[in-house]
């Protein structure tokens, strides 16, 4: 632990040993908004019986009428004296909402309050379907059927054990040996999940353009399934984001037949935990995410890669920002950040 | 609006004429948390074909495992000096979620900052099945469909405007003339709408009490669907709920049946808008609940009453919190509170 105990990183571990949350921020003002969706009409759909009390008898309610649908809901809070020149937001991944980036699974702060201490005003969103984004009816609005995320998956996919290390019984669980996730907390950490949509996509596109359009010049640092909508907005509104991380992105544009000039001025940083080479999916995700990394380079942008088992850091899961050493990882990503020159 | 500027609600009106929104609030710390639930295990479900791109083969999934299932989800901003002695507790109403109480659907700071500036540790809630707090599977796990209230609902049952004064067109609607609502930020206002179940009150109810053994003591002010849950919440926990303030509350327990001892030593406020009378429905809910204060009051309780109209403040709608007079509405709300000897 010593090793990496170093500025920011210092302080915050040496509060969390004193018991105490380190000095006040001064806040300008917390607040939140939707932005984009639309609004939908629906008509003759059969009116529908209802129960609300078990035995009691059922209540006729007609679904048709007017709905607003597919906005984005996003989270401020904004500093009285920001040390960014720009907002820093938060974009979360699959079957997760902004909920990602607040106060970890095992009770300790994540990294909207460690971008807060940076002197970050720091936003936070849910993303359409998810959340205080809310979700619409389907198939009429929404175009198939929602999934969830059994435990089991979030287990084995966000790499905190191998394949079949799962176990209903928290106790009976194996994490891989290195594991920085803190493993009491998973179940809490599921408790999270949010289901969601495989259709949605040029919905929650468009609110996150409409996000931007309207919160931005800022910086945007995404995770997991958010990449392809970041560096698509980022495409879209290249004057407005001023950097781009991508925290273990899932999914990118097809590197193939992206514009990269539309990006050459957005410097964009991946960011990658342990434990890849273990799983074939997560082989073929790098493997893209590297080619589209590769190609922004050829083509005059900057794409910056921090692979922390490089560095000499280990064990960490997918969701690096809930990992025990999540501020050693976000203290790299602010320091990248500052060398792009986006603090005061 | 000069007959009401007095106090803090000078000092806001003041700060929004002159752009800026008041003095830094020193913040300790802002987070969030998921409390209560259960796991569940489903098993035995056929496999399940989902199209996640129109047009491409189906793709099949598995949707058995465990879950995470029925948690309440909370954000919180403490203060560094809170004035308060305990945190203020703000439960949302039926078909929405904790937005309820952040920014405005005018884009004005809500009762969030309003008591966050007033000295108040605030923490705003998503119940069980709303928001980030998340829904399960039905009907194998929550016991009905869900439903999804429509605009023109909205709009008359919020009394905004009278029954059959909804339009889909904004510029055809018709407000009730005294009208408080921001009527250009209805449609925004309809963005914060989630889907909601008639059947999860038992699984609601325990997350409420779960919640209330987290964070409390504490005061809690709840609107509309969430008063039932705050007044079992209070009976269960009077040592913790140091006063509760329901706001246009739409259920309570059984009027007849409910053990006022209880909650004797609970100071209530109930809180209404203008325009009551008018709605037969709102007719029959304020009966039940002055029914349920006047029980309390025989009982020993204290069961105060602001009716706003007859303190001369009219046109308030069901969603006084978002209403252009939300502030002075608070201010009441604060100073009740005050003198409750809830502030330092």
């Amino acid at each position: 632990m010593k090793r990496w105990l170093s500025g920011s990183v210092a302080v915050t571990a040496l509060a969390a040993l004193l018991g105490c949350a380190g000095p006040a921020l001064e806040v300008a003002e917390v607040g939140s908004f939707h932005v984009g969706g639309r609004s939908v009409t629906l008509a003759g759909l059969p009116e529908k019986e209802l129960v609300f009390t078990p035995g009691a008898p059922p209540l006729k309610l007609n679904p048709n009428g007017d709905f607003e649908v597919e906005s984005l809901y996003a989270h401020y809070t904004r500093l009285a004296h920001p040390k960014a020149k720009v907002p820093l937001l938060l974009w979360h991944g699959g079957g997760l909402a902004g909920t990602t980036f607040e106060t970890k699974p095992d009770g300790n702060p994540g990294w909207e309050m460690f971008f807060l201490r940076a002197g970050y005003d720091v936003y936070v969103s849910d993303a359409v379907e998810r959340g205080r984004a809310s979700w619409a009816r389907y198939p009429e609005i929404f175009k198939s059927e929602p999934f969830f995320r059994p435990k089991k998956e979030a287990w084995e996919l966000f790499r905190i054990g191998d394949t079949d290390s799962y176990a209903s019984d928290p106790a009976q669980r194996k994490a891989l040996p290195n594991a920085q996730f803190p493993i009491a907390a998973f179940d809490q950490f599921a408790k999270q999940s949010i289901p969601r949509w495989g259709t949605n996509d040029a919905a929650t596109q468009a609110a996150y353009d409409a996000y931007v359009e309207k919160v931005c010049p800022c910086v945007i640092v995404v995770h997991s399934q958010g990449g392809n909508f970041a560096f698509n907005s980022a495409a879209k509104y290249p004057d407005k984001v001023k950097a781009l991380v991508a925290v273990e992105t899932s999914g990118s544009p097809n590197p193939d037949t992206f514009d990269y000039s539309r990006v050459k001025g957005v410097p964009m940083l991946w960011v990658w935990g342990d434990n890849l080479g273990k799983f074939p999916f997560w082989g073929r995700i790098t493997a893209q995410q590297d080619k589209f990394r590769n190609n922004l380079v050829q083509a005059g942008g900057t794409g910056d890669r921090i692979v922390l088992p490089e560095t000499g850091i280990y064990g960490n899961s997918h969701m690096l920002m809930m990992d025990r050493n999540s501020d050693q990882v976000a203290t790299l990503i602010d320091r990248w950040l500052a060398r792009q020159g986006l603090k005061k």
